[in-house]
């Protein structure tokens, strides 16, 4: 069971370091080694996802990442800034099937911006597509046309690449409420109606879940509006970016939320829902949570470690339940701890 | 002053039927004439934007519409779709600028599902582009490679569309708060890298303005998290329609926000924010507000009728005040109108 360990820049170093502890006290015998990745990469050798980060990350069976860049690479040329490194090692191991839980733990009902009873109680899990769309497609670039410059992209899906997600969200589905609900735009975009044809078809190989579809504005809507009407939410790479973040956000605790990317095989690269904090840097103030949470989709989903999965969710939620809060999800009568408390409470809860 | 009006489907004949009587309430002598646009209009010509609506359209100042779509066409062939009448029109007329309000009216606050500290008050103007992007963009289809099928769009922008948009969206900032947020992809797709810089050049023309940028995911977050930090948003067609949708939920009173698409000689169509409720089609219950303030924005943007639009908000304004409410904004206390009587307290307050 080999870990690559990449802790990133910004607030990732400790907050994979608490995640690091967790897995070691569960007395699993992983070996782990750690590599650069993002601008701290950049820096050292010039390449946001460097060649022997590369070897490491391949020979791996999972990666645990902490989180990517910060103000001072912003103004890098293109292929130098520390987001090249993520798409690029999600590129590399073929990580199509991201699954981004958005939870809303009792205790921090409070966190959220949405009335308490509209949020109450969410668990969605949205399944976007990694690897493809428009993220990846080509053509694109900057032309000049008519004596002007001219931006263009390509969104762009195969039926193959279609399917092999659907396959997995109505997996995760089953698993669940048996509820998928399918994002498109498939009024305006043909590339989403091929999405939506295929959805319909794979639908026949699960006659135990129930598919609906629902237009992308339409789902910004209504993940508002109501969003304990969603069970698992599956859709391409750039309709997924924009819900599951204003998913995530509904809980009003990013802080709490991991994610899970993987390839067909169950390998996997595992990182925090949020960002790099590059302004609470090194304070050790940061939320590991989300971290040491994504640490448990890995033991789930990599090495089918369901209990032991378990074992961490629920110190995890123990020490909510016991109040203990990092900065982003404090409020008063709760119990303010740093980023190294909070590991040491879920380690002595485990 | 020659308005074409297009009723369309669902409930849009009773709503527009409201908004066309309080224009003619005004006395400003409009000439007014029907077509037929969407759903109807294939039922009668095959044709979702059929020729003599294109003439009327073109002929006209203005154009004044209900909403378009319902069930019984969603199964039609693509170019048969009540959508492709408006993103024909659109194109026709080119109707390049959206300006979508998500304004929070105080006496609606409870309608929101977001607390309302963090929507008191609300009022934000999402500029969207409106006739190119990825909606627009060639080649798009669905071809065959190796052996399966291959749906791909284009996502396309030159420097001068993005230039015009940039200029209205500057324009509409100096005349609100002075800050406009300019929301990209950047560090995925070259095209909003264009959208960018070509809005970093163009702010030099308005140092008056505060430009910032934001990425489309965490527009999405932050549009949850504390939507009141916006006060005008300018984005392209696709995360245009998301963000805009998004905002209006915010509200929870869609059925009270107009939007006006105009072209760069401020002829414009006006719509409502919301759908064709076929639901609750021909019952008369539907919210007439939204396509009254919609002829608000008519008054104010291509006839420069200032005093006569704000004439109309107010009044619309006074009618909350008074406690009418249709039933989609009903809450316990309040006085429940149908959409005829709406027209008519707010006429009674013109
Ligand atoms: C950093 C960026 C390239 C990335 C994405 O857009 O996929 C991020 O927003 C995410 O969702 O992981
Ligand atoms: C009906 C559809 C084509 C349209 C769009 O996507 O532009 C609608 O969602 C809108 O925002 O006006």
């Amino acid at each position: 069971m080999k870990i690559c360990v990449l802790p990133g820049d910004g607030i990732g170093p400790e907050i994979t370091a608490e995640a690091v502890r967790v897995l070691n006290a569960l007395d699993l015998k992983f070996e782990m080694e750690t590599a650069l990745l993002g601008g701290g990469a950049v820096d050292a050798t010039g390449n946001p996802y460097p060649e022997a980060t590369q070897k490491l990350a391949r020979e791996a069976d999972a990666v645990l990442l902490g989180a990517v860049g910060g103000p001072q690479w912003d103004s890098l040329p293109r292929e130098q800034r520390p987001e090249r490194g993520l798409l690029g090692i999600r590129k590399d191991l073929n990580l199509f099937a991201n699954l981004r839980p958005a939870i809303l733990y009792p205790e921090l009902a409070n966190a959220s911006t949405l009335k308490p009873e509209v949020v109450a109680g969410l668990d969605i899990l949205i399944v976007r597509e990694l690897t493809g769309d428009i993220y990846f497609g080509q053509p694109r670039g900057v032309r000049e046309e008519n004596g002007e410059r001219v931006g263009f992209n390509t969104m762009v899906y195969s039926e193959s690449e279609i399917r092999r997600i659907g396959h997995v969200a109505f997996q995760a589905a089953q698993k669940r409420n048996k509820k998928l609900c399918s994002v498109d735009k498939m009024n305006v975009l043909e590339c989403t109606q091929l999405w939506r044809d295929v959805m319909i078809e794979i639908a026949h190989d699960y006659p135990d879940v129930e598919l609906s579809h629902m237009l992308v504005d339409n789902a910004a809507m209504q993940l508002v509006k109501a969003p304990k009407q969603f069970d698992v939410m599956v859709t391409g790479n750039m309709f997924g970016d924009i819900l599951s973040d204003e998913a995530s956000m509904l809980t009003g605790s990013i802080g709490m939320l991991p994610s899970a990317s993987l390839d067909d095989k169950n390998k996997g690269l595992y990182e925090p829902s949020h960002g790099s904090a590059p302004d609470i840097a090194g304070k050790g103030v940061a939320n590991p949570l989300a971290t040491i949470l994504s640490a448990a989709m890995m033991l789930r989903y990599t090495f089918g470690l369901e209990e032991q999965a378990l074992r961490v969710e629920n110190a995890v939620k123990k020490v909510l339940a016991q109040g203990y809060r990092t900065g982003d999800i404090y409020e008063r009568g709760t119990n303010k701890v740093g980023t190294k408390e909070m590991g040491d409470v879920v380690l002595a809860e485990l």
